[in-house]
């Protein structure tokens, strides 16, 4: 007879992983946090993968389906045992920023390519990462590591062993910030962002009790935001191939709103010469013609239009009163923002349709 | 050059329908509320129908992801015109109560195969229809109407012109409740649901208005719910093939939350005889075990395990200190509880895998 | 020159108590909680008593404001020593069921007149209090306490020096059921009760995250809730005394949904005798008549009709077709449930106008 | 005995208004939106003025405590009349752009000193409010209004016999910007303004249905919003007075969250000169130090920290990075933004204590 369990796992039906033979084998590090969970998620349902262990540093023993009922993937959660797991091809690490950099350096040893879900190869400037993180647990690393901003470095991603997903700040500001900086139009940027309560993930506190949480706009990290960086760096190239000789340094100010997944940044440019709306709608238009997962609007975009996708919607128009230019980019946080993102960098790394598993 | 438009649709990208060859042709009628919009997304993503229209009683010319770009599908809302739209072969429609019934009648006599999404054609008695709608305007086809809940009807919908889809109240409450009314164990029962606000549907007054919804627990139409007949029509065959030879006088009582989709609904029955959780789980699972979009569940479900998912998801619990029955179903009321039941329905009608564009 | 702070209290302005003359000297201990903090508010803002400490066992060292920015209570967070808070008339004490009791003895002994915000003192059956709570710390306390639901016992917590502050489930509970109760009309009966998160108190854990109880409805404690015992403890009087002969075992299942403050209470009740819609009117109405906290209302309540304030609005109503009775009663489950109830008990015990800082 | 009514006011209780003695007579115009009813609501508990009428161009007939359940104002709505409301002092106006200047008009003529909550006379230019809103009904009495920022103008207010109550995106605006204005360190200034869904009003359409509002972020108006005007008129004898020779060209963008009451303004300034924070508090302290209704504060505000009172929570700094300074300023849009401010210039204009019946 069937005993009475305590999981928030079904006791009927089930989901098998739909996988195609010959798959590679992949692993997520790390997937009791949100990030980590969706991840696990997403590979499952892809069938270009095979999902063969989720691990964590906590809850190990506990089913994930009971962890995370809402995605209804049925392994176990184990402690990270390279050994014991065996030949894998590719990881997800979704581990704390400096955490991450040892594991994704043993998986590295072993050959297996990895995204890293956190801070840690992102900047290519040691000194940066440091002053914003203290000391890099694996610097050797840095060189091979690519940034995973699908849209700006598809082809160097297809063939990296190491690719640095981007945070999500960063994701939705600089995929609404690259067209105006390829054409020489940004002088100067102040970035506005918004995020749902998920941002701050599994964490349990003040930031993200419902009491608390609900009824509120809470703007944190005043003046001292480590995303500043990670944009600054990314820009610069954009703005260099724009014709810009010299730097821009970005304001980037976050806050919490109370909704789930969702994010938008709001990019308030001084541009270098004046530009019309119309210029605007063409510059956009072209610069995502051709891409899957940017959607070009004409009309400002909610975040809800993109939520639970790997969409993100930019927006783009100018002020004539102010002379600026005004850029609305929304993404989910959690997707675009990061997991869905890191799908569709294991997608391109192992040439596999970019949006596999994710529509 | 491109021109600035005023549509939320996206400028770039644009996703193709995934069509199988020969697939049936479809159309959504009334795809400008909640339920036709979602069955209209639901049936383009579904390779085994081909959305060749989506039609409307207002918004006519705009297009549906203008309306909700959340859902992404291109086409331009119709006004309905069997004519003018040609060979077709299923229909969803999503009028309300009193209004479909004509329009089923035409599409009927035009051979279409209809999953009807209003209480038209749910109840087999024209009196009791009439005691709570008003006139019936088709009574002639309520003969050949199946009642669309997949998992107690299957075969029959299978081989069905016109599928009446279930309420998302008896849906939740009746997968709730047949094991136990087949088991002969239902001497009475009282129904307490939640529900979110996507339950009021596109409607724009103080019920849905975000600053009224929010912070608010609303019950409404205490003593009077339309759903009452329903469920008892249902629940009398089952009863009876558990023995039973009495009627059951349904209590049922509905609430609005705040959240947006997701329905849970309680029911609190008295049991012919006294029952231990061991047999009710065993009871449970056997009746659901082949059902794959039925989840046992050994703790007490909420309704975000099953958001934006054709799951419902069922818990049973004897309370041995008042002798009742506790059964609790948790569904998401637009998913399940309407736009996806129905396009499961249609799987079901067309000889498609019954969860085709659902998973 | 000013310095800059790390505290969220304020730097300007910044509001004095208002005390009359000789009010009587009152502390909070538990001031961290939910339940604490609300009543340091409450009590600081009314001039009939004089707030001269806030306890806490964490946060010690930290101002309440600081904590609580909404509260704007400028007292700082003191460990409990009632040697160095000297003498005090009043105190509010809001602690953990079982570690409340030591604390409200030794409040006793210095003549300090106590309510108690937890269970310890709120069953008079020592028995009951053990099977549910384990052993209790001071049970020569209990035959001194008076049950704190203001409306039920008024002119007994007038002269009481313990007074035992009820669950909110069982306020809103039994204000339903009360006139019912006392009119020898309640057979059997069925609770279902809806709270928001704030109901789970400063809690940081799957239950109260954002992105865990945001778009969910999630019932808890299955056939298990201690508040039944309550319930049914101060149902058998009014029961009594209405003629009932027997016991009744009361249903209570508790969700919790996704809003701050707020709680319904839906009672099915199975009456001893048919009950028409205006027999209720009348009975409610005059039940409730000279009650200030008790609104009877003739439509349905929504909870947000009561947040923060001390009212319980109440309706009853017949449902002929299952024969059984609905009554609704919704409060604020932080107000009238908990903290503003024990400010309402208070003012009554020191003989001051019985909603004196509440409206 | 008693009638079953409709209504959902409450049958029991009531609440009598406190009123001083000779109070001066007041009325609400427009009572039927929310910030009408607020301002009712706000009146009714302030003793020094006796509200007499409630009025409203629909609902005539329902009582405002059946509209508006939450306030218990037991007056039944009125067409506006001033023949039958006889001798009246005082009246807020709380009807929309255009339509107030008439109304305001006809009581001027009558000798009632009036706030008018529309933006009919926030401007003094009259040719500014022509190109936003069109044809002005009553420009004659552009000349006697006095702009209603209370904390700006208070003197003139206190003998004005019209005030226009500014929006609520001005208030919050020029309270975290003055005392750098006045301080001439404002060289640009881009304020990204984030609102609950109150603010909408109590319109019903796609912008309030909980369903389309929760779970999303939603800019609006991007490039043409009505309030840049207001701030930037206000803001020039600031700015003059601090030495300022040119114009600013203000940026002001606006968003929806998913929240009932609260406002948050990010003001990105760019300064004249370099600033510190040490410097940047002293001036804020200073310039605040003595405003019962303005605080600031050492951390980031929440809008929490406001909701439901008059308060403005000020927060600035510098970033050292780009050179700009952030200024953060939280209020509730319905209450400091909008009535509660009213209310506090009637306390100013009858020379009442400033925040009666507002704390």
């Amino acid at each position: 007879m069937a005993e009475r369990a305590t999981t928030r796992a079904s006791l009927t039906g089930g989901s098998a992983q739909p996988v195609t033979d010959g798959a590679p084998r992949a692993i997520v590090a790390g997937a009791t946090g949100f990030a980590g969970a969706l991840a696990a998620h997403l590979l499952w349902r892809n069938p270009g993968f095979q999902l063969v262990a989720v691990t964590g540093r906590s809850e190990v023993g506990r089913r994930l389906d009971d962890l995370y009922p809402r995605y209804r993937v049925p392994l176990q959660i184990e402690a990270l045992d390279l050994e014991a797991i065996g030949a894998i091809d590719a990881a997800v690490v979704a581990y704390p920023h400096a955490a991450a950099a040892p594991t994704v350096g043993a998986l590295r040893e072993r050959g297996v390519r990895v995204v890293d879900l956190s801070a840690d190869f992102r900047l290519s400037s040691l000194a940066t990462y440091e002053r914003w993180y203290g000391a890099h647990p694996r610097p050797d690393l840095l060189a091979q590591a690519v940034y995973g901003l699908t849209e700006l470095h598809r082809e160097r991603i297809a063939t990296a062993d190491l690719v640095a997903n981007p945070g999500c700040y960063p994701t939705a500001s600089l995929l609404g910030l690259a067209p105006l900086a390829r054409a020489g139009l940004i002088a100067d940027v102040v970035i506005d962002a918004k995020q749902g309560i998920s941002g701050a993930g599994r964490t349990f506190d003040e930031t993200t009790h419902q009491s608390m949480a609900g009824e509120n706009i809470l703007p944190y990290k005043v003046a001292e935001h480590r995303h500043t960086p990670e944009i600054e760096e990314q820009l610069a190239p954009l703005r260099a191939a724009g014709g810009a000789r010299d730097e821009v340094a970005v304001l980037f100010q976050a806050h919490l709103v109370p909704l789930d997944q969702g994010e938008l940044v709001d990019c308030y440019v001084t541009p270098t010469r004046e530009v019309r709306d119309d210029e605007l709608l063409e510059l956009y238009v072209d610069a995502y013609r051709r891409e899957p997962s940017v959607e070009v609007v004409a009309a400002p975009p909610g975040t809800r239009e993109v939520q639970e996708t790997n969409f993100c919607r930019v927006f783009a128009k100018a002020d004539p009163h102010s002379g600026k230019v005004i850029v609305l980019s929304a993404i989910d946080n959690l997707w675009k923002g990061t997991s869905s993102q890191a799908v569709q960098n294991l997608n391109v790394m192992f040439d596999l349709p970019e949006l596999e598993g994710l529509t």
